[in-house]
This record gives C-alpha cells, sequence and structure tokens, in this order.
C-alpha cells in the first residue's frame, strides 16, 4: 500500500498517523519527492481501511499495490480450481454447459428442456423458481412448487440442477440443489453470500450489472472466507450507454479473471445480449477465448406459448449452438501456466 | 403500448398475436408504415410482458407509452406525498436532514453526534449497525448491538433515527426504528422490498450504482404494492467513468423525479462525492434545485479516531453546511403544479 | 415515427403540428389510448428534425420506427460490401489482419514490422504518423516524414497501408495511402467526414470511447453520404466503469452490426485491453464470432525499445496470434442470410 | 511516480529500466515489500510515457502521483485566471451568462433574441453558425453567413459573442468573434486545439461526452501550452447508462475543477438535460455550488417556429431563470483559499 502525502503535512498528524501504522506492525519507507512526500507500506496491510486513510487531512491518495482478496487470488493458489457437481464439474478439463428455460412453469415442460439438452450435450439443467423480476407485478415465478419439478426433472435425467436463490430464507429449499446461483442484483448481498459459505455446495456467483472485477472477487471471498471454495464465477453482460444490446457482454474478463483467480469463469450470452439469435456467435466468441463453459436459456412449450415465435431459443437453435461451440473447442484459447 | 412489427411478418403468427391480446381486452390499432407496421394497444398493458412480445419472430420492437409504475406515478396522486416521522415528516413544507456517522461505534459517540447534528438544526439522526462492506475482512456494524445505542441516542435527543437493514432475517430488531434504510445494493433485492410493504414503516430506498430512475421508482412500487405508502426516495451517485469522485452525483434527478412521482426525494452528496469538502457545495446544490432533504455522514470521536484528520465531517463542518443549506433555502426551486 | 402526445394537448398546438406534418407529405394516422393519443406518421420522416418534435409543449415522447441511416443500412442492401484494397479487400471471403507498430519511428523499424507481419499472414501493414496523444508533452508522430517511411515498407512488401488522418489540412499527403483511418475522438468529426466522401479512398472508421452503434452508422453515413461507400467499420473498445483492462471490448457489436449494415466490421484488440499478452484470447474471439478481421499493434525495435520488455507484440507472438486465429476461422460464425 | 514490479523481476530488464530513467534525471527510491517492490521515482516525469512503462514485462502497474498537467494546475498557479472578453470576463466576481439560439437562423431572429438576453441580463451572446450534427440530413447552420449575422447582433447590442468552431479552415472566418467554442465531439481535436493555442483568444473548451476531467483539463492543456491562456471549461452533461434525461449532469465537477485548475469553470444545462423546464433547476443547483457562470438556449421566433409550443426556452422564460438565478448568487459556494 502507498500513501501520498500532501504537501507539507501538519507534524502532529504525520506522527499520529505513523505510530498507528507500527501498531499493525506496518514498517514505512518514505521517499521524498518533489512535490510529495510518498510512503510505501511494508506488512500485511489487508487489514487497513483504505477509506479511512484518504479522509485523513494529511494524506492525498492511498493506492493499493496488492489484491484485497486472498483466497480467490491466483498469486496464492496457482492451480485451477475444480468444481464437483454430482458426476461432473466445472473447471479443469470439461467445458460446462449449463441449459434450461428461464422460469420453471410446468413439469412437461421442465422435464422436455432438460431431455432435449441433455440429448444436445448439456452437462447442467438450469430453470428458475425465484425469479427477481424489476416489477411487482410480473409472475415471480412458481417458487417452491418450481423447485419440486426441477427436482423432478434432475431425477429423470441425471443432470446436476442450477436455480437462483433470492433471500436467505429460502436456503432450506436447496438441500437437493446441485449448485446454488446468486443472481447480480444480489452480487453484494453480504448476508447471503456469508450464510451460503457455510454450506459446502457449489455457489454460482453472477457478476453484478455494474460491478468491477474486483467486486465480483470480493463477493467470491466472500463465500470462500467461511469456508467455502466451491465457486463459479458468471458474466452476464454490464450496464453501458449502448442500448442495441441489453447489456454489453465484457469477454474480455474471461481472460482477465482467470489471470487473477483460480476459480472457473463461465459466460451467459443469453441475458448478456437479449436477443436469442445473437447466442450462438456470441457462445462461440466467449468458448474461442477460454471460458469454461457457457449458462444458455432454452425454451420449449409450444401449446403454452403464446405464438409460435415465442421460444428464447428452442431445443434446435440450442442444439445448432452446441454443435458450433464444439467446433471451436479444440482451438479455444488456454492460459499459459504465466501469463 | 406499441408495437413494431417486422416487415412482411408471418400471417399465423400475428393472429395468434392480436388473439392472444384480445384475450386481455386490449384493442388493437394498425398503422401502416411504409416500411413498418405499428400496432397501438389501447387497454390496461401494464400486465404484458414486454420480454415476450419482443421475443416474437415477427416483432421488431415495443415501446411503452405508460410508466411501468403506478402508485408511485405522480399522473394518478397529484399532490406530494408528505411521510410522516416521529414528531417531524419528509416531503412538503418541511426540510429534512438526517445526518450522523457512518457507523455507530460506541455510545458515547453516537450520543455526542446526535446532540450535536440536533444544535445544528438536523431532524433526524442516521448510524449504521449493519453495515454492508466490500471486504468480508472489513468491520461489519456492532449490529444488534449498534441498534441499541442508537436507540439510546434516540431516546437522549428526541431525534427519529434512520438506519439500514441488509437482511430480512434482521427485521424483527427494527420496531424501534424510525425509518428503515434500504441501501444501494439491496435496492433490487425484491424478497426484502416485498416483506417492507407490509410494515407501514417508513421505507427510505437509496438508488442502485447503476439503477435508472424508473428502477428507481420499480423498487418504490414494490413497497407501495404491498400496501405501504411511506416511501423514500434517495439519490447517492451513480457509477459513471468518472474516476475524480467516488461516483457521480446525477442531481437532475431531482427534479425528474419530482416530475415522474409525489414521493419524495433527498439527496445524499457524502456518498455521492466520497471526500468531506465537497459535501458542502453539493448540498447547495440540491437544496438550489429543490430536494426535500439531504442526508449527510458527520462524526466524531478524537479519542478514538485514529488522528485529528480522521472525521468524515466534523459536527462543526457539518453547522457550517447546515447554514450554508438555510441561506439557499428560502430561493430554492418550487416545482410548479405542471411542470 | 411515432409522436406520443401529453393528456388533453393544447387545441391550436396540435392543429400547428398536424398542419406542418402534412406539409411534408407525411400522413397522420391516430390512436385514442387510455391516458394517451399516439400518432403514427406514415411517410418519408427522414427529414424530420426528432429533437424539435420533443421540444413542443403538446408532445411527450416522439419514437423513431426507421433507422436514421440508409446508405449503410442493410434493409436497403441486402448483400455484404466489399471493401477493394490494392490487390486484397475487406469483407467477403477475405480475412483481413491489419498489422503493425502504433508509431513509426524509423525506416529499419516500419520495414522490419511489415515484412515479419506479411510473412505471417497479414494483409495489410498499419503504422501511425500523425498521433492523436492526450498529453501535448507526449511524442506527436513523425507526422509527414512518418508517412514516407510507411510508403517505403509499402513499396518493399507490395502490404497496403493503413494510416490515420488527423485533420483536413493533411490530406493531400495521404495521395499513396491505401487505406485512410479516421481516430476514434474524430469519429463525429463531420467536416473531415464530409470531405472523405469525395476522395472515393476506403475509409476505416474506428467506433469513438462513447459511441452508439447507431452513432458509428451516422458518421459511415456521412462518409457514404458523400458518394464514398467504400467504409470500414472497427471496435476499438468503450469506455465503461470497469477498470481491469483500458476499455471494454465490445464483441457483440460484430453481429449487430451485420445485421443492422451491409458495411464489413473488424475488431482492434489491441488498444481495446490495452493489455498486449490479452490480444491473442480477443482475436481468437473476434474471429470466432464473425468479425471480417483484426487491427493488431507489432513492434519490433530491439535497438530503440528502452529494454527487452517493451514492445507492445512481438513479430513471434503475432504469429503465435495468426496461427491460433487461423485454427478458429474455419469453424467462425457465418450470419445466416436472414437473421 | 511509482512502479510497482513484478515478483522477481528478470534482473536484465530492471537494470535497463533504472538505466533508462537515471538518463532522464530521475533518481529512484525502492521499496521492498513482502510481495512486491515498489520503484519511488523523484524528478520531473511529465515526460515519462506511462504506457510504455506499463508494457514493460517486469511492470505490474504504474500509478501516478503528480497530475499530467501543468499549465492548468491549480498547485502551480494559485490565483483564479479571469478571462477577459471585451467589456466582461468570466471568472472572478463577474457571473457569466452566455445566452442564445442554437442555431442562426435569421438576422431578425438572431438580433430580437440578443436584444431579450441583454435586458434579462446575460454577459454574453452565443448562437450555432457551424452546427455538428449525428445526421449528414440535418441542417449543417448558415455557416459563414451565420457568423455575420451573429456579428450584426453584437454590433447591435454590444455583447460578446461566443460561436463553435468545427474544423481549422474555418478559422480565418473568426476574427472578429470574442470566444471561440470548442464543442465536446472536438474536445480531443488536437490539432485544432493546437492552432487555437497560438491565436491569443478566449477559448471555451466543452467537455466531451465521456471524457473524464483529468481529459478535459489535457485539453486545456494543449491549448495553453501553446502560450494562450485565456481557457474556459464547460460541462454540459456525460453520457451515462441513465436515459431520463439526454446526458447525466455532473455538476461536482464544478468544486473538483476549482480545485484542480485556476480556469474558470461554467455549466451548460441546456444540453446537459436536453428538456427545457429542467434547465431552471439546474441552473439554479449550478449556481449554488459555485460556477463561474452558465450557458444556456433561448429561441424566439415566432413567425418561424412550427407551433407555440417549439421553442427551447422563450425569452420570458429565460428572464424566470436568470431571476431564480440571481437570487441564489449571494449566497454561492465559494471555495476556500484551500480546500
Amino acid at each position: 500500500m502507498i500513501i501520498i502525502l500532501k504537501k507539507n503535512p501538519e507534524e502532529k498528524q504525520l506522527t499520529n498517523l505513523m505510530a498507528w501504522l507500527n501498531s499493525m506492525n506496518i514498517s514505512i519507507h518514505p521517499t521524498e519527492g518533489q512535490t510529495h512526500t510518498i510512503l510505501g507500506l511494508v506488512g500485511d496491510t489487508s487489514h487497513v481501511d483504505i477509506d479511512l486513510l484518504r479522509a485523513l487531512d494529511i494524506v492525498e491518495d492511498v493506492k493499493r499495490v496488492q489484491e484485497p482478496y486472498k483466497n480467490a487470488n491466483r498469486k496464492f493458489h496457482e492451480d485451477d480450481t475444480i468444481v464437483k457437481v454430482g458426476d461432473t464439474q466445472v473447471g479443469g478439463d470439461v467445458f460446462s454447459v449449463i441449459a434450461g428455460p428461464c422460469s420453471i412453469e410446468t413439469e412437461e415442460q421442465i422435464c422436455e428442456v432438460a431431455e432435449a439438452v441433455k440429448r444436445s450435450g448439456a452437462t447442467m439443467l438450469r430453470g428458475g423458481a425465484f425469479k427477481p423480476r424489476t416489477s411487482p407485478y410480473a409472475f415471480q415465478g412458481l417458487r417452491g412448487h418450481g423447485l419440486e419439478l426441477l427436482l423432478k426433472a434432475k431425477k429423470l435425467t441425471g443432470l446436476p440442477v442450477v436455480t437462483e436463490i433470492m433471500d436467505l430464507s429460502q436456503l432450506s429449499l436447496f438441500d437437493e440443489v446441485d449448485v446454488i446461483q446468486v443472481g447480480a442484483r444480489n452480487m453484494q448481498n453480504f448476508e447471503l453470500l456469508k450464510e451460503l459459505g457455510h454450506t459446502g455446495k457449489p455457489i454460482l456467483i453472477k457478476r453484478g450489472l455494474s460491478s468491477t472485477l474486483q467486486e465480483l472477487l470480493m463477493s467470491a471471498e466472500y463465500v470462500m472466507a467461511g469456508g467455502n471454495d466451491n465457486v463459479i464465477l458468471c458474466e452476464r453482460g454490464i450496464r453501458t450507454f449502448e442500448t442495441a444490446t441489453r447489456n454489453t457482454l465484457d469477454l474480455s474478463c474471461v481472460p482477465m479473471l482467470k489471470k487473477l483467480t483460480h476459480l472457473p469463469v463461465i459466460i451467459d450470452p443469453s441475458h448478456a445480449t437479449g436477443i436469442s439469435w445473437m447466442v450462438k456467435p456470441m457462445a462461440m466468441a466467449a468458448t474461442a477465448c477460454g471460458a469454461d463453459g457457457l449458462m444458455i436459456e432454452v425454451h420449449n412449450d409450444p401449446k403454452k406459448a403464446l405464438c409460435d415465435g415465442a421460444q428464447s431459443l428452442t431445443p434446435a437453435a440450442f442444439d445448432d449452438v452446441m454443435q458450433a461451440v464444439n467446433a471451436i473447442l479444440p482451438h479455444a484459447y488456454k492460459m499459459p501456466k504465466e501469463a
């Protein structure tokens, strides 16, 4: 950590600051520049409150040298983490494809989709029971009953299931869920993250709409600090000024995250673009730059769908995506051991 | 709601779409343009899922004409809402100033600050007991014990208190809290919002870092849909590319929100700028453009503070802000009845 | 174009508005909704000033149905545009790779890089003579002399050359330049775009840091409106809140632009990420999702470089990128005729 | 400047780097941390290319301690700059109000507006002759003829005039223009800025849509490096995700710029909001937080205006804004000498 002092710092405040730092076993190496004095701090600065330092009258700026996350940090854990999920895994040599409908609607729907995506090569089934909806007047999901239907589809196909939790109070219902998803809007619901750190279950954390990669890793750190290392990161588009797509898919995050952390990284092109025909090219791009997997919305309920075009992505279209992705996969980017 | 169809829409899909809309008592007024056909929908479209429509093969785009929120909408509720809080109120003729420390630390600290801000004219006391911190290693607040200290300061000064809830499970501890704050990171924690809709208590909702005004109003709508109209909106800076300030304070939201909604709007310049000397000018600007109040961090604990400069804003500096604000107040912008 | 009127519009203003629209041969189809009246406009609305309409007292909002660009619009020009450049082309069956140093420094440097990138399969040579630099104290490029050196490298290798123009006054120096580049900061330098529309030369337009795809297409439209259809679009990263990379590479723009326009689209992963090791994975991703080519910085001047690590991407690293890209290429996404 | 080295830097590269820095008379103060070595650089680092340093293999990050601008820097020029314009000035004790139409249309129009805004207290007249328009099909301004009309209005009223230049080639027409405006889209048109640095005329630079304050100051530095210190900065809204207003007015920039620089800062609420009724509250807020002036669009051409509501802001509405601003002005924020 580096502290940049203001010109002519008040003596007494400087003495206080240095005494306080020393009391935390941090040694201080000053450099006198022409217009500023810089203090280089040596020691464990992870508990130093950077905002507090910045608030001091004599301090112009504070800059971190070390990342504020440890458990998630590649520097302290060189090998890729592999998250075991039922008979499959996320990370390592397996390319994970998590597919299924946005919302679970009926047993028939979720089971049909499950069988279809399994045939096409999906490794896990997704389906929403608790739905975060911007409007209180929109369908909020089948909730507990939705989970039951999802578990029937799991039983039928053997596919592990991934579904979103929206509140701590729902946790007891997730016993047989294989991967618990934390949605983008809950990425900084710290009470929820802390509790999930005690479950031991694989946790898939979606990056918040306007969260930096460092904030995403700090949220992973919350889960890992509780003793649960089974964390999967998922990019699903960030909010920018561009309106041609629903969000902006930040694919650069794939190699960057894999450099910063040992945790697996998957991409959700369905939510990122919000446009079903764009899922295919963006899934291909995500595969090419080294993602560990994909999360894709597949829908199939012709009897209930309001008209033929309503499916976000049909099982047939998903099968086409899988073939395209599989053709890219052998040529995909592999992170060298030292980037 | 307006549906813009693609060129030469498939006949059967169009028939299905129109039958489906008719089944919801929505009448359809088509306009044939040179390159597109437009369907104007007349009727209650608030339950129509706009994303579903957009996903249809034959639809190029869908545009809302009406706002998706009702209870919060100024169009259906012309008069300003006044939220009663203890002996004071937010909105109407009272300019609310909510002041206090970021974190509650000791009884002495919170009580001293409470007395000081009361003397300077604050109408309510704030203080954090449950603290949302980006890092799991940072101080997480005194939690339940912090609430107890806050209530002592309330008793001592008579100031109503505002404090943040982070999870539904904490709700039972908030009985004597006057205003429950929903933090920016929880603005779309819909389960929490729903439950707060049943409390009847004043709820202060902070705008999310990257939330649009419409999303903020939809979150207010969640609370109001549960029967609780005592909602206060608070802008505290949005995330942009600019790094000179911690966030970008969006003051245009004051007149815009007051046009869109009847709910009171307050501004938090402390979090928006992250820089204590900027609180004064931005508080003055917020007052000038018609905000209903301010939320300001004031800190005073010289014995524990690590050195003299550590206070985010001292009681003396807060007093100076109050005088500047009070000088602006008689000249502040008043929204005309019809903007 | 759709006009949404305010409730109870003033009669005289409405009559004026309708007369004015009729005077432009636009017919008006009103739909009376419950809370609003909508006017559907039929006719050529491309000359109607949307901001003027929005400013009217009686108008709540105006929404465009048609894109404001014509020459660049895929709807009016179904086939892909192929831009001929010397013996090669951009678009169609050729995958273009434009490689070379950021700045032209010496004859030796530019010629060595030119030969190296040609060997690895580059189709064109880039090199900066006029350099847009944020600081007036930074090296501003060799300017006219740089262009001379670039043309020597062209002569030596036969590679067509791409280089940036910064001001109209430089245009006379660009006679033998094959592709004139308009930089991101000049994307909306409309006087420059207009003049380039009269040159007949291929123009490569880089998307501005915070420009929407529609604005990029409007800039292309400026060139095309002057009679020059040889426009190449280039994405080079947009500005967002994320700071882990210099900019955020918006790869979704590849399929989206190819749907909106018939112009070729290339990607510059060097500027987008600002990090040389990330060029390879992002070049692979760009290729996978259907880009028509890449623009990559390659540097090689060991004698002048300040130490061994200074090269943005060495010729050897570029060769490695080319092999990876070529392996992806046969499996890359192809836009179906009707997306 | 601080260089953070990677763990175990390659010896030869480190020696090269240090020799190169020493050759520029920069002395190096290393601090060995637990995981990183930090080099504190002492000396004039303004000519060191930070991107070059970042590109080195052995460097993890580089952080600037000093601002990269000098002439514009408050640290080296404590007193406020006052820009003299005709008989008036920008900065110091004068609150400047620059008012007038977006586009100059006729002599009658510009003269009438000029007289009206003068009566209400405007200190300068604005009017667009060369208009940067997103669409090549939109009205591009009266250009040279527009300037002539503007100068007639100047003669009539005695108000100094402000108008935008779009290209260097237009410069000869600006002899009698009092303040040359550089538009937001040209803020980083460095060739133009350099040339304006040689004119000696007051230059008003509008902040680019997605430009940081530091970039704005670097553009001012371009003009000042040419010997022209008469620079006025203007904030006119930045691009964010919010769509309720055209841009997001960043009023925090007023105190922040006044801390960073001695140059005067004015606010354009018309472009920032794009909504005429919002000009008044935002002008009031800008005044309250210490801006040196305002730039406001006023339009008045009832005979040509397409209907009564078409004026962006009528002279009567402008007069109302002026009264509101004048009531705030005596109570406005004054930057203390040492913030």
